[in-house]
């Protein structure tokens, strides 16, 4: 059949997880915690379950969990979403960006997209007939051209999409980020998509920008958002987005013909477990020390860290060993040293290659001593 | 902001169960069954969180989810599909619909949808800038004019949708049924998109024609199925797809950007439920005895059952009541007499109005008792 995707391949992540399976490796692949959840949050999902919550739930999400999220927005970004009208719960963030961009990007239409960038901006924007308009983020620490931005939008434009704390980067928006991209989007019909995923991995005394903190984006932008990345549990596929509500209302125009609504038990189970902030707060401590653990393992070995401020990511330079291509060096990774990784050279524009390679170090210390071993004797 | 689906309305199944819980109504609208979920299956999903299972499934699925689907339509429907390439695991079969008509209906393809229909269909082509070609079921009893197929079809038909047993009118393929369609598509390069959601719902001794039967259709098929609805858990939101390696490839670009993958512990409870058979076996007799049950309760009250022969969905014809549209008449009996249905105008051409209304018995005794009474007082 003919293709509307014609060249897409496996996404990185499927084929990093699959080869690393396949060669037994330590994986820093793909993006996910090997923490257990909290068995109060999986009672929680059982009590569901028992309660009678097994079937469908409202289009939109279950409201408890709405409500949940409305006050943890207006606890940590101060501002108000209305649960009923501005609130969607999604099969993960992914889900979320898929409708939001399916909802406003048409043949033609332009989104700007900041490289390196999450694999799925670029297919979903071209599956809905649009054009993603690329800009490489600059020098070694990633930095957002402001004044390219600024250039590079047209009268087409209909969407730009940011990501802070950045994937695969660790790198951040600050403040200043946020108001370069408030005056440069000022008097312009133009959505943001906001996907901060990472909001509550961020390190180093920084605080996070979100979009809902600046009325002038929060005005006109799509806020993405996940769970599973801050629960430990990527598997129950539960992100959720919010906007205003004449936003939301597109949104969901395609959201209940896409899934309709999402898992049930699950939603209940955190409607629940949001009550306590206790169960996120703590989060950004948590991780920087693991970062921090891993910086210190690391040292004195051949890769050196590219500096970063979030996520769950580490970008690790390895020029000083090889000018090979970093797919190449992956592949090599895995299969000689079984060592597995994600090249970052599969999300730049035109595949430019830094010679870094991301790993992931939301893993137990054992693991990341593992990594630590075979990474000092390369 | 512009829409890509202006008019777009609140699904019907929104609008229903909202004035149903207003109104605290006997609720028949949306089709949900309220029989518990075997606790062995809620047992498995508990099992699978404490086993760790958290993180993301395959993006396609958890492989023993899809071996033992693999094997069920095997048994069923002697057909053998991969499971490594050919099946996917969907947040629902309203999922794997929408990725289906997304990874194959462009601008100006026509789609060929048997009305009335599901409400998912059209506007997802419509998204995807595709053209809905729509043909009237003919008759009472709701039969395809397999002539005027042939004559609707075009140079640009990408795709026909079949569902069978048959939301919302209960009517089911025959095989010849089958076999015309066969002859229809013959030659001819068009994808066949098969909703056999209530495979499993079927009465008074007639068997499922699944496409999966005829080798000339299950080569151009993609068949979308639904455990939701075979196992009491519509809220669990796990369905799948199984299609030819060469269009599963193409669902898969799709697949993966729009959800990467679905919910892990889930799809790990059903794979090992599944092994037992006797789990869904027993399922059409089950419903069989609820629609005798329902029709009984309702005889000799000014409601008149219209012929079917599966799902849980009961057309009733009322027009010995009143002539009045069966939206005004369906908001009525929620509003003045707390019984909530679904109105089929909505599903069809136009809005053709045959003064029926589509009664869900996948009800406890009880509640279609209640049912019963107020249906007797109008
Ligand atoms: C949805 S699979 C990818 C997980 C992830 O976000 C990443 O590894 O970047
Ligand atoms: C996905 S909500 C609708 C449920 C259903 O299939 C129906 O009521 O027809």
């Amino acid at each position: 059949p003919s293709s509307k995707l014609p060249g897409q391949q496996e996404s990185i992540f499927s084929k990093m997880s699959r080869l690393s399976a396949k060669n037994k490796a330590v994986d820093l692949s793909q993006g996910f915690p090997d923490f257990p959840t909290d068995d109060r949050l999986k009672e929680l999902v059982t009590r569901a379950m028992n309660s009678g919550y097994n079937q469908y739930a409202p289009m939109a999400g279950v409201y408890e969990l709405r409500e949940q999220i409305s006050n943890k927005i207006s606890k940590l970004y101060s501002r108000e979403y209305d649960p009923e009208r501005e609130i969607t719960i999604t099969n993960g963030a992914t889900q979320a960006i898929y409708s939001a961009i399916t909802a406003f990007v048409g043949k033609g239409d332009e989104v700007i997209v900041l490289k390196p960038a999450y694999d799925s901006y670029e297919p979903t924007i071209k599956l809905n007939g649009g054009v993603p308009v690329l800009i490489q983020l600059k020098g070694k620490d990633y930095k957002v051209d402001w004044q390219e931005v600024k250039d590079k939008i047209t009268s087409r434009t209909r969407m730009m999409i940011i990501n802070t704390p950045h994937n695969p980067t660790g790198t951040v928006l600050s403040r200043e980020d946020m108001h370069r991209l408030e005056e440069t989007l000022k008097g312009k019909d133009i959505i943001l998509l906001s996907d901060e995923v990472y909001e509550h991995l961020i390190f180093d005394g920084q605080t996070h920008q979100s979009a809902a903190l600046f009325p002038d984006l929060a005005s006109r932008a799509i806020i993405c958002a996940s769970f599973g990345k801050t629960f430990h549990n990527t598997g129950w596929k539960t992100g959720y987005c919010v906007a205003p509500a004449e936003l939301m209302a597109e949104i969901w125009k395609v959201h209940q013909f896409q899934v309709f609504c999402i898992n049930h038990p699950m939603q209940r189970a955190y409607a629940e477990y949001l009550k306590d902030p206790e169960n996120y707060l703590g989060l950004p401590e948590f991780y920087e020390k693991k970062r921090d653990k891993f910086l210190e393992l690391i040292d004195g070995s051949r890769f050196k860290a590219v500096p970063s401020g979030g996520t769950y990511f580490q970008l690790l330079d390895y020029s000083e060993i090889t000018t090979e291509a970093d797919t190449k060096f992956a592949e090599r990774l895995v299969s000689e040293h079984k060592l597995a990784t994600i090249p970052i050279s599969v999300f730049n524009i035109d595949n430019r290659d830094n010679n870094q390679l991301r790993f992931c170090f939301a893993k137990t210390v054992e693991t990341l001593e593992k990594a630590s071993e075979i990474i000092h004797r390369i």
